[in-house]
């Protein structure tokens, strides 16, 4: 593996035609590796609008068997060029069981190296849990022969749990295939600051971890009987430093992008954080909410010592407090 | 408690003289109870110069036991003016262990709500480990009268574990005493860069938590033979959404600022991050690194299945081939 790796985005727009969707995303792919691109990522779902806008059970069609025909294009398509693609699809994986799913295709056809999305949202506009499964095979990295690839997908990018396993698991770069917006109502008020919060926390991922991070969103506005999403596009990519090193606008874009892998020691020399995490004292991660640990009387065995010695004793005081005037 | 709380953060410079230091902290924590401060937060070691420039130990003399001078001269504050302060001390637990120590200091005058840092940084300019017992009390939440606060130190700022626990812990606002600056040879090629990582991994730990951050640093150049060290100043403000709300420039201020503590459930109901953690995959976060996993032999019993299934298979083939070559 080289210590440099040319990646590229593809920001879209997705039509209602799944055929136009999938030929338009694999001809920007050939466009990327022919400006030498070796690593290219797609937009979650690409082959389809956001169909996570309604719960409508008919739209379970849209999904694919893996092997399917977008993974096997993919193949096709990553074995002719000599290229390492990230590709999202809406997966089958057996009657009633369905997932958000990237898969990091590279050109010898294996399309086992699969992620399957855990982090899934529900709200308005983005009702996702009623057709992903949660992923169940964790946070992973998926070497290929140009970077090792951290697949995560959308939600999980307000998870720093989410990037630090899959930089724990030896991932150059974070890669979230995006699909998000702004609703009608929300942009004239929020749609700055949570733009802006969306890049934030990703690059915040990249410092913490030492590691690139890039983030493909999709584009242009999908109708809805609530009025849509204007997806606001702004794929980027973030060095190990969290410098933001190459930016999309929010339309239809390939950006293509040289990362030198060897900043990635640089980085973790300059920054040790990885040295000094308190691998001792993180066991109440797992754990759901710590604030009430002393009237749950939950089994609190997983979590560490000393995670678990710090409690407030004003607090402890107020919750025995809380549940007596509850008895 | 109120569902908004007026805080105040004291960016200062410190000099060789730790009486005038003391004495010049404390009567700016009573401007700020004028200006209407109901919780005031002083930089980290705020009693001394930043003496860990240099590994002496001689300078273990600065340390104080807890009660000592600086908690004994706060809490009678804190009670004068009915207040809590948050104020950082060079503790001296026992002879031979050392800590750099957090203590949320109420009107009752109870000196017990402690944190002591967990991280410890050991860099050029900045020798830690040398002073620095790390902590064992682990990631706490201390109510006070007017907030609950999540007691962070520095380099914690850096890890979204101390974010998140804290934050599970049940702390409206993670509070940050730090001393964080340039080294002479950093300041031009990385300056802007470093203080942009700074402000963004914290904004991050707000957005993930949907809580209110705030980082009080120092300000000035304390010299050493190797050129010292620029303290840049720029504490600021964090609302759960990440918007920075208030931030101070270079030089000494007195930063007063609103925090509507009911932006908390607000947050959190519109983005509920809180509500999707896998919680049950999340297990791997207490180890060191995970991508030598299958190479290590490692007993892998506290990592979750559904974290330590995704094995990458390439990665562990390439893996057995490198302990191959060894043996």
């Amino acid at each position: 593996m080289s210590d440099s790796v040319k990646i590229a985005l593809i920001q879209r727009a997705c039509s209602d035609d799944v055929g136009v969707n999938i030929a338009g995303a694999l001809g920007a792919v050939e466009e990327a590796a022919s400006r030498g691109a070796q690593f290219v990522v797609l937009p979650e779902l690409f082959a389809s609008r956001y169909f996570c806008q309604t719960e409508d059970a008919a739209l379970f069609d849209l999904a694919e068997s893996i092997p399917g025909p977008i993974t096997s294009a993919t193949a096709e398509l990553a074995r002719r060029l000599d290229i390492t693609i990230l590709a999202s699809v809406f997966e089958k994986r057996a009657a009633g069981i369905y997932h958000n799913t990237a898969c990091v295709v590279t050109a010898d056809g294996d399309l086992s190296r699969l992620y399957r999305k855990m982090h899934i949202p529900d709200d308005p506009g983005y009702y996702e849990k009623f057709y992903f499964t949660p992923g169940d095979i964790g946070f992973v990295a998926h070497q290929s022969p140009h970077v090792t690839v951290g697949p995560l997908i959308c939600w999980d990018q307000w998870y720093p749990e989410a990037a630090r396993l899959t930089a724990l698991r030896g991932a150059q770069i974070l890669c979230y295939p995006t699909a998000i917006g702004w609703l009608p109502e929300d942009k004239q008020e929020l749609g700055e600051e949570q733009l802006a919060a969306w890049q934030t926390i990703q690059r915040s991922h990249a410092i913490a971890n030492g590691v690139f991070v890039a983030s493909v969103n999709r584009v242009g506005h999908e109708p809805s009987a609530s009025g849509g999403i204007e997806f606001w596009g702004h794929s980027f990519v973030v060095d190990p430093s969290g410098r933001v090193i190459a930016e999309a606008g929010s339309g239809e874009e390939i950006l293509v992008v040289d990362c030198d892998l060897s900043m990635i020691e640089t980085q973790r020399r300059g920054w040790p954080f990885l040295r000094d995490r308190r691998t001792d004292a993180y066991g109440g991660i797992t754990e759901r909410w710590l604030g009430d640990a002393d009237r749950s009387g939950a089994d609190r065995s997983g979590a560490d010592r000393a995670d678990t010695a710090g409690v407030d004793d004003i607090g402890a005081s107020d919750a025995n407090q809380a549940a007596d005037a509850k008895s």
